[in-house]
């Protein structure tokens, strides 16, 4: 009898590998010789859980640990729509379906939207992940190029409109933006909006770090806001962020389109419900008063100012100075930044600690793009990110003088407005 | 300007709505007017969550509630491989990917093996959210049909075969069986391995009711424990039944294909992690004595046990004793089951009281498959299910005598050796 070995999936290998845990194996081995690795690679924040996260897991009260129904738990969806309120935006419970993180809610509209073969449309660079889930159902994201040297601009209408075919069946954004930190203007929303009008594309925003935001004289508005687009629009949020609760695994798919919402329930149903306990602490999170997010914006403003202050004395940087969310992506004066993040692991160390980056390109599909790149996530305290900083410093210099170097030109940031 | 609306996908319209959960809107109108609803519909146990997984969420303690690695906590990949080794099954930590439920074990194990088009066999009927998975990736579960008149009996490995086509990927089963309570046993077992030997298929196995077996003389051998397949075995498995933890959200993947794996890692990542500490709650489960199931064996037993001898009494029933889980499929003196369960929640009550069941032809993908049949779930305690086993039986009455009825054939009841 003959026998024949079993087959991977083409899709399997069209996933790529996280760019913020790609160089993790070599962060053990540093860890393994003694040094302590500060991580700008991730965006794990510090910031401390509040108390009523954490005070739902510890009074969680039931004999039996249940299924919540598919779409969450009424209450949640309940807070999760009042939040929306008082953010301005009017929408109702049965538009709020709870996911499994903020991930799922990407997976679910991508699901409801795409076909094997279709495209979403996304500025580059990117969220890697979008890339993930799109190839996980045979999807594509195709990228509309933006350059670090013009600050990240999103192109022009007429640009963007020859990246849209047959195919395409969605633009995607977030706002504020990882990995830039920029966050959309409303020029800028206005040419997302009368595309998906024109070419009837769906609009999938991802607003995760709503909050996030550092300077009083950016606006924010949300895609739920924007008018006569309420077919269009999908918005995708989570807690992870908002409330330093990245384990809960609690997140939401909104929109106002019926039809979407009733794929969305069958893909919910599927899988039998969100996380019951973290539902409950999500619920608790959203009832907070909004004062809860000041100290949380001047301890990331301050963070912020502190990780761009310190790159502009870095000479050969090339940076956007990022207006929110917690991360930016900064040119660095050598020629290949994952070499250079990796050469950090494992050769560098400064009074025993180095720092683990993500390397650009990761962010980028387009190949060759974002080579001399990396993405810092500014999620340590002032003391430890000051450190990072000047470890940073030391590190480029000691691998230019390594390598034979990159010019010492100045650095440069760029600011909108 | 022209506007254009967005279209869905198809593949949204492809994923079956839950039969467990279809008339669930029909249910609450009976609450609305007063009825309590027995649910034999769904498979959410009352059994107590054991107390270490209650104590886990409650002593919670750290001041982030943080992201866990993507393939999980590494001290819970360790005890379920401890467990099963006690099981006799030998897998090493690094086997064994911590998933979000069961589900996503399946999610994850399709993806991996599957593109569009591509095809899985599975025994019908078969727990319908095996179509739902397959259809958000564009693939398709083949009905190996088998019949309640057979006792469900797996058809021949030549039957078998002529459903083995080119893009047929993996055999999918799960042993003890939902809806059937059927125990797969070793003649079965080693069809299903020597088709997939011989046609490079995976086998995926569901075994989340492993410790649900209620007749000694009934053997259970793990997909793992099968010789020669360790490249083709792939095993799901969850704490929400064994542990009754189902809103924990916990699952695993466990393989010894490093090459499944490395996928399977890339889509945990993409999804960044299972939550946190419900990973720390299946730990403290998966570290009970095994002492624990006797009792709750014992429950089920009870349960199984009335449920087959109230079948028993009603004229025209016909279904297999299931050997384990805690669902049956039985054929009922009706042509349409869905009418009747509809019939059960919108026209009948007794003593204020009804029941809810799952139509048959939801765990059917084969075309007027099912019609006669319903799945119950015994997961209600002997007093209420005894309840309910009479509301059914009055309520069969009713509708016989309402719609003209059935022929009062005598109950039969069929089982293995």
């Amino acid at each position: 009898m003959e026998f024949q070995r079993p087959t991977l999936s083409r899709r399997g290998g069209d996933v790529p590998w996280s760019p913020i845990r790609k160089l993790t194996p070599l962060a053990d081995e540093a860890r393994g010789r003694g040094v302590e690795v500060l991580h700008l690679n991730i965006g794990q924040p510090d910031i401390r859980t509040p108390r009523p996260v954490l005070d739902a897991y510890r009074s969680f009260d039931a004999d039996v640990l249940a299924y919540s129904p598919s779409l969450g738990i009424p209450r949640l969806r309940e807070s999760i729509a009042a939040y929306y309120q008082r953010c301005g935006i009017s929408v109702e419970p049965r538009d709020v379906a709870i996911t499994v993180g903020g991930s799922e809610a990407i997976f679910f509209a991508l699901s409801a939207v795409c076909d094997p073969g279709d495209e979403i449309l996304v500025r580059e660079p990117f969220y890697a992940n979008y890339v993930a889930f799109a190839a996980m159902i045979s999807a594509k994201v195709v990228p509309i190029p933006a350059s670090i040297d013009e600050g990240f601009a999103l192109p022009s209408r007429e640009r963007i409109s020859r990246f849209i075919g047959p195919r395409t069946k969605a633009l995607l954004y977030i706002s504020p933006e990882n990995p830039t930190g920029i966050v959309y203007d409303s020029a800028e929303l206005e040419t997302l909006r009368e595309l998906c009008r024109r070419f009837g594309l769906y609009l999938i925003a991802d607003e995760v770090y709503r909050e996030f935001i550092y300077d009083d004289h950016v606006a924010f508005r949300s895609v739920l806001d924007l008018p006569d687009l309420a077919e269009h629009a999908i918005l995708i949020d989570s807690v992870s962020k908002r409330f330093s609760s990245c384990g809960a695994r609690i997140g939401s798919l909104t929109t106002r389109n019926r039809l979407v919402m009733e794929l969305v329930d069958k893909f919910a149903q599927a899988r039998l419900c969100p996380p019951t306990v973290g539902q409950l602490a999500a619920d608790a999170a959203y009832r907070m008063d909004p004062s809860y997010f000041e100290p949380i914006r001047n301890e990331y403003r301050r963070r912020r100012d502190l990780v761009v202050e310190s790159l502009r004395r870095i000479p050969g940087t090339l940076f956007h100075v990022p207006e929110g969310a917690f991360y930016l992506m900064a040119r660095l004066p050598v020629t290949d930044a994952e070499e250079f993040a990796r050469f950090l692991l494992t050769d560098f160390s400064w009074k025993g600690k180095t720092v683990m980056l993500a390397p650009g390109q990761g962010f980028y599909s387009t190949p060759d793009r974002g080579r001399d790149e990396v993405r810092i996530a500014y999620v340590l305290e002032c003391g430890r990110l000051a450190e990072a900083m000047e470890i940073l410093e030391r590190a480029l210099d000691a691998y230019n003088n390594f390598t034979g170097g990159a010019p010492a030109t100045r650095s440069a940031a760029r600011c909108r407005a």
